[in-house]
């Protein structure tokens, strides 16, 4: 979708929760990653180089990847004017902000006179199929959760790394605006036509090699009111081997939806996968991944292993403990 | 959405299956439906009263209803012109086809001249909210399918007529073109971002008196690959009280899914039931509809009659037999 390796522009960020896109890519794409631009008053630091625009020219970067998010939803003047500079100097831009690249006309005309390309990465630039639930060739798994943002993109991308150490083949499948701006590809499902979800699934994942694992990015949830219909498209449209569930044991509350509290990880467990396995009966679900970032070393290991104790499948946190784990249970399917 | 009473344009309608949206709506809202126009070539024929544009204004016609789908994927010129002169007349027009009237330059600027509207009801018009997930007040039935076009939108409309003609108070929400053109209002959740289909379907069924039953039109199925997601975001933004299941015996693969077979009602009933109690724990599955067109009458009857004792909740069909039982079933809730 576009090309690294990249500039990560800072831009005036008031702190490093602004720039949480850059750190992701740098944290999971580090090779990628060749250096920052700060704008004055830009308070995060990937903690690497510092470059001009020109300098990251010389240094071989393709895209300056905006890994900020705006203030009041506006990208400002000051921005501008050096995604313009990027522009002219010959690299392509990516965004996965909710404004636009495209709604700003500086940085239209600047894109046309230099032939470089503005990448929206929230919005398909793609025309997907009607999904066709067929089989295809190659193993994958998807991550699936008790609720939004309770590391699903993590979990993934995590696996992918470790498979990838091991000399496995694997391949990182975003379906979010982080997740693409890390990978450089993707489907932003969230902004997918309804008819065409499961569609932008199965174009996400074609046929591989039958040694290759396709690790899918996870959307909402089946059990949050407002996104699981999301969920449903990538389970069908996924059509996976191996379920990861995922779960944050602190929270009480599901995400955006204080009426709700969160289901058990047995509960997602026994929704997910009759529905996964109407698309691929020989679907699996291999372990469970915690996010237990709000507990203890203690309390989080003896939470892992009362989990592993009722389900009877690996239990971890692949921040905590890495996701080899996990690795070794797909690896056996 | 847009006014009734319609003139339907049934254009140069090769046959009467090409004209089945007019059919549809002078089927469930002959009230709406004053006159058709026909032109040269028309094989199609509702049986109402032939008007000219003129005619249908004098008879205070206030929307042209395009009931029927175009040939090779294109808005003819012949029918341009027709449109153009409703346009000028005073009329709206309004259409369920894929390709748009807004697409049609001349329509456009007859409309911007004449003041009227144009409805391309396969799309949103308004910018849904996300779902939030709140109990809201009256009650949500919802047609749920072991497959696409099983019946879904008849049997609303069949149980709308029959709680219309007790005198209960009832609303069809429509969620699909036909329904739209049908109702006049509804929204055409196909085409829906995936973010915003639950928020879509909240908005189409607010808060309402206590004793006001919506019947809300189902979508796809959530054992159908290309589209389960749509049915999930429906079962979860309707939040029903009560659950209509839907089938077609002698389908013997999904729609567009040669690869798969139909799901049981039993596997139905168990699948859907549970996600619609996580919103709505007093969900019940009410009653089966069948659509037992290619049964003889004394099979279906029989047919009927197995599943009524298999699952112990009426089973009809209300093309035969009308919608009355599943009226008394949602009136004991």
């Amino acid at each position: 979708m576009f090309e690294a390796p990249y500039l990560l522009f800072l831009g005036d960020a008031p702190d490093g929760l602004a720039a949480k896109m850059a750190q992701g890519i740098y944290d999971w794409r580090p090779e990628a990653a060749v250096g920052q631009l700060r704008m004055d008053g830009c308070n995060a630091d990937m903690g690497i180089t510092d470059m001009t625009i020109q300098e990251a020219v010389d240094a071989g970067v393709k895209t300056l990847v905006v890994g900020v998010v705006n203030r009041g939803g506006i990208i400002s003047d000051a921005w501008i004017s050096v995604l313009v500079e990027a522009l002219e100097a010959g690299l392509d831009v990516a965004s996965g902000l909710h404004n636009l690249l495209r709604d700003v006309p500086a940085l239209v005309e600047a894109a046309e006179k230099s032939g470089q390309t503005l990448h929206d990465v929230r919005i398909p630039s793609v025309q997907y199929p009607i999904a066709s639930g067929k089989k295809r060739t190659g193993k994958r798994c998807l991550a699936v959760g008790t609720d939004c943002s309770v590391g699903k993109m993590y979990t993934t991308l995590a696996i992918d790394r470790e498979m990838k150490k091991q000399g496995l083949k694997s391949t990182f499948r975003a379906t979010g605006q982080c997740g693409i701006l890390i990978e450089g590809d993707g489907v932003p499902l969230d902004a997918v036509i309804a008819d065409f979800m499961a569609g932008a699934v199965e174009y996400l994942t074609p046929d591989n090699s039958p040694d290759h694992w396709d690790l899918i990015e996870g959307q909402g949830s089946l059990y949050h009111a407002s996104y699981s219909g999301v969920t449903m498209a990538l389970i069908h449209g996924g059509q996976p081997d191996a379920l990861i569930l995922c779960h944050e044991p602190t929270r009480e509350r599901m995400r955006g939806l204080p009426d709700y509290t969160l289901p058990s990880l047995e509960q997602l467990r026994d929704t997910a996968l009759p529905l996964a396995q109407w698309v691929n009966p020989e679907c699996k679900v291999v372990g469970v991944s915690v996010n237990t970032q709000h507990m203890s070393e203690d309390e989080a290991l003896a939470y892992l292993k009362g989990i592993e104790e009722k389900m009877g499948i690996p239990a971890i946190d692949p921040f905590r403990q890495g996701a080899s784990r996990l690795v070794e249970a797909l690896s056996c399917l």
